[in-house]
């Protein structure tokens, strides 16, 4: 992984900061979110500008470029992969380290006074734009919108917004159709007396209306945005997508249906200057229900008296609690369908994916990483990286797949010689880790923050940490990353956690330049036995939805307790039953032979 | 416990609200918080205004009174008090229960169009007028300062505010003299450019200047406030308190001084007018640094543009890390120094405590428990509720004192006859919590609130949770609860653990109607051995400081790890070597057989 070379992209993003032709005034410091229009983790290639400028391609980044500096914002999991990214243009701020500087002191710190700081406020989030200017001004600088964006100004060879055909989903997927939805959501803006509704995340649309796409890789949604009236429905999307047959079909565009429901299709460029027209026809007492991570220029076309923001969406709230007909789904969609390098081994795991029934695409870029390349928390094997994977070193595969009843994300971490003591230490904490999560008894309505140092204590012990969370909410055939539940460390984005989410459970360890261990499973949120159930508040605990044997070599038995012990041989008793009766149906007797050999119980020496 | 009635005086306040005397407009609801105008937890009993209209009398409460209604928010630790304490005049909002509205909300609901809402600015923070005022107003409605305050108005014998004299702390005690500190918090405002500093909470200006007062019960603190200029120092306070030689001597008032250490002297009152003519005389770029909980009087008496807030100070932060004098201290105020009714229980554990050397006063009101007293958390016994110990119930004991050389606070839970199995079944989780706390290693800079479900754990496998948070910070001969550290899953007010702060770890588990369990030892952040030390970030754990011996008779042994028994057993073992040689110094022969035989070491069946 050698850097980009950028000082000639600076140099020209330098020049149209202080051209006329783009900016009204000169700007002395530019921002460049990671993010699309619609605040998504995974973006189109079109809209990977962060990438482009700067050659750091994580999924979380935030670029500031001065007249004199360059620098970039990020998290514990991509430190080492930026680094090996960007060239000497470049100030890595490593965020969630004590001395790093806030993107606001460090503009201050570092801007003359009186500057102008620009952003495109379709990227920035209202709540960002919000903070950041609040900090400047309170500094004497101002953050101002800027309509062009400076990086597409330089970007000659940018490629086009995607444009897919669509999938659709029936009930029997999604367990509701998308009338009925529109049903709840109306009931829900009734509650909370607002009139109009601004769906703005990708996978928030995609799911109102039970469609798919692919215009993100990984991510099955679409480019569009959704208005929804008490009494209106619009949908705002580009190309041809609406001539499909089935798609018309499915939304009922040709049918006589009563006007609530009839979908008024409209170009997706168009959002902003129909938005204008809903904010300057309200009257007063009516109000407009947008996330707070809408764009900036979004909220803006709504005038402020109007305007009613929350931090999670009721989509997003009803998205997260999977219905009976997801979850089965989601079942179904963790039981097989499905000497070499990193590539070939990420390849072969694709293509047995691919076999599977529902397959739709992979729900991320697998990570095959095999000794070193494993500490790089989010690696992604490229020619130039690309190690052989060996009897001498731990081998880490994260992968998923998004099949049309569900989404998959499983890490396992593999040795396939012998491992050294200390790699089954690690690899041990972090499978006490793992199960601690899994195994956990918490009230209903617990934030799953507080779940997150259950994984970490066995490494805590022993004065070893990972810099990223525990886990995050899974989509059903959506986003393998969404909100508003997780486990981490973190509080913010954190809804209190109900029967039916889904979430994963992955707790890692990383030796920078040796080795990575993860083990991922997703796990579903369900109803637990106690003996006294929090005076009726009820109990919950997790049952795992992955079933993939965990590498019994790897594991130092004499770290696990009994109970921990018991833990990994009923789950691996309950992979033999489920995948192995499968893998029997499919006749595949060699994966079979295998499977029995790897869930043989653990035996723990008192 | 029999409610106060309060008919009369809510329709004496109704009418206060609406009189041209008071208001410029008739308010329709007035807001009581629970502070006095340095947000203190604990106050003096001239502001205890919020006790005196709704009669709950707990550390926490905001009582609202509209016209129609009266309302009291109150959170988990005062359920059971406040049901008991308000008559029917009054509604109980739970705070913390998923379907209780905020204050905000319910005074939309209530409230008929374009009310007004009125409330002390003296007594309101600064942030929650902020939060308030612009919920309100986006309903239509205005929040507005009320200068008299109507409680006072109507409250014909008001006690006077206390003025006792002061204790001067020289540096044996506090390890720092108070120009030394003078001299850090300079350093501090000149980092962040700030050219005054205004010291509102009563801990910060006794901490600040090594004084110690009484004039709020259980806090050693006395009604003062104080303003740093780069070369000056102002100290607000009255009475003739700065009349005692000792005083005199200890603040160097008639010595020559070099100038940016002489002290003025001016009346309490006068503190709004002097940081009035501070604020008029600002030019641009010169800030005043304020808590974000300051007064919104005080806070308005800066313009904005020249307000520097922060939700810690500089003090705050100092005081919370305890330095080698006080870390000493609070060790040597951990050690004794120190058929019968609740009360008499209480004030024998007072006499005690009084016999010792350096006691000042209690740290906090004895909450002496017994059978089902002690499922209200914050109980404090009265002659109505008076219950005799017996030998058939739960006795729970959390007392505390003010010693010159520290500050303690320590809970235990004892059975003097039988405990039937489930009591010892609910105390033997709450042990496992305390232990899982105690016993626990992380990296440094881990803040608290990822530590308040290792509590949590044993309770939650049965289906068992307690209501309140697992520690607070505690000062050194200052407030028994103080911040800007905690353990708790309230994740505000929660900064980073470094050795040297002190916490409570006081996890607990209450049956209504039948019994409380409580086990609390004040502990000391320790730097702890680890075998990979986080890659040199550091690991920490806990030190106990309070040294009494937990009941055995209470364990269900069966229940505890092998490491839970031995960690009981080391801290017995520590408590007959430290306390027993004071014992034996003291002669105290009886209490020193007591000792030895309450710390017997526990056998574990394998």
């Amino acid at each position: 992984m050698s850097p980009k070379i950028t000082t000639e992209l600076l140099k020209q993003l330098r020049q149209v900061m202080k051209s006329p032709k783009y900016v009204q005034e000169p700007v002395q410091a530019y921002i460049v979110p990671s993010g699309d229009a619609h605040q998504s983790e995974y973006i189109a290639p079109c809209d990977c500008r962060r990438a482009f400028i700067s050659g750091f391609d994580g999924s979380a980044g935030t670029a500031i470029v001065t007249e004199q500096h360059a620098a970039m914002w990020t998290d514990g999991r991509y430190f080492l992969q930026a680094a090996h990214q960007m060239d000497n243009n470049w100030t890595l701020m490593k965020m969630g380290l004590k001395d790093t500087p806030t993107q606001e002191d460090w503009l201050v710190s570092v801007l003359p006074e009186g500057s102008k700081v620009g952003v495109d406020p379709f990227i920035i989030p209202a709540d960002q734009w919000k903070r950041m200017s609040k900090a400047l001004r309170s500094a004497g600088h101002d953050l101002v919108p800027v309509k062009e964006n400076l990086i597409d100004t330089i970007w000659t060879d940018c490629p086009q917004r995607p444009c897919k055909p669509l999938i659709t989903l029936d009930p029997s997927y999604t367990g509701v159709s998308w009338r009925d939805k529109i049903v709840a959501l109306r009931s829900k803006m009734a509650e909370r007396k607002v009139l109009w509704f601004v769906v703005t995340a990708l996978d928030e649309v995609a799911w109102l209306f039970n469609l798919r796409g692919s215009d993100v890789e990984y991510n099955p949604v679409f480019f569009a945005y959704a208005v929804i009236g008490m009494n209106t429905i619009r949908l705002f999307i580009d190309g041809d997508r609406m001539m499909d047959p089935a798609v018309r079909e499915h939304l009922q565009l040709d049918s006589t249906l009563e006007p609530e429901f009839k979908i008024q299709v409209m170009p997706y460029g168009s959002i902003l200057s129909e938005l204008q027209a809903v904010g300057a026809g309200l009257s007063p007492k009516e109000k407009v229900w947008l996330s707070d991570k809408a764009s900036y220029a979004l909220t803006e076309a709504i005038p402020k008296a109007y305007r009613y923001l929350t931090p999670y969406t009721p989509i997003c709230i009803a998205k997260a609690v999977k219905n009976a007909s997801e979850t089965e789904g989601m079942r179904r969609a963790h039981v097989p369908k499905g000497t070499v390098t990193e590539i070939i081994a990420a390849d072969k795991a694709e293509e047995f994916r691919s076999q599977q029934k529902d397959f739709v695409e992979l729900s991320f870029a697998t990570i095959s990483s095999t000794g070193p390349n494993g500490a790089i928390i989010h690696y992604k094997p490229v020619p130039e990286t690309n190690r052989t994977l060996s009897v001498n070193e731990i081998y880490l595969l994260d992968s998923g797949a998004q099949y049309k009843d569900g989404t998959t994300d499983v890490t396992r971490t593999m040795h396939f010689g012998i491992p050294s003591a200390y790699e089954k230490e690690c690899f041990t904490y972090v499978l006490k880790g793992h199960i601690a999560v899994s195994a956990a008894i918490f009230p209903n309505g617990t934030k799953g923050h507080l779940l997150d140092s259950f994984a970490r204590s066995a490494l805590w012990d022993c004065g070893l940490d990972y810099l990223h969370g525990t886990g995050h909410g899974v989509g059903s055939f959506l986003n393998v990353h969404e909100g508003p539940c997780g486990i981490s460390y973190k509080t913010f984005a954190d809804e209190p956690l109900e029967a039916g989410m889904i979430v994963s459970d992955e707790p890692g360890y990383y030796e920078d330049g040796s080795f990575g261990v993860r083990i991922e499973n997703v796990v579903l949120v369900i109803p637990a036995e106690t003996k006294y159930n929090f005076k009726n508040r009820g109990s919950l605990t997790f049952e795992p939805l992955t079933l993939v044997p965990i590498q019994t070599k790897m594991i130092d038995v004499n770290l696990l307790t009994q109970k921990e012990c018991n833990w990994v041989n009923d789950y691996h008793q309950k992979c033999r039953e489920v995948i192995g009766a499968e893998l029997e149906r499919q006749g595949r007797h060699e994966a079979l032979r295998w499977l029995i050999q790897e869930t043989e119980p653990l035996i723990r020496v008192q």
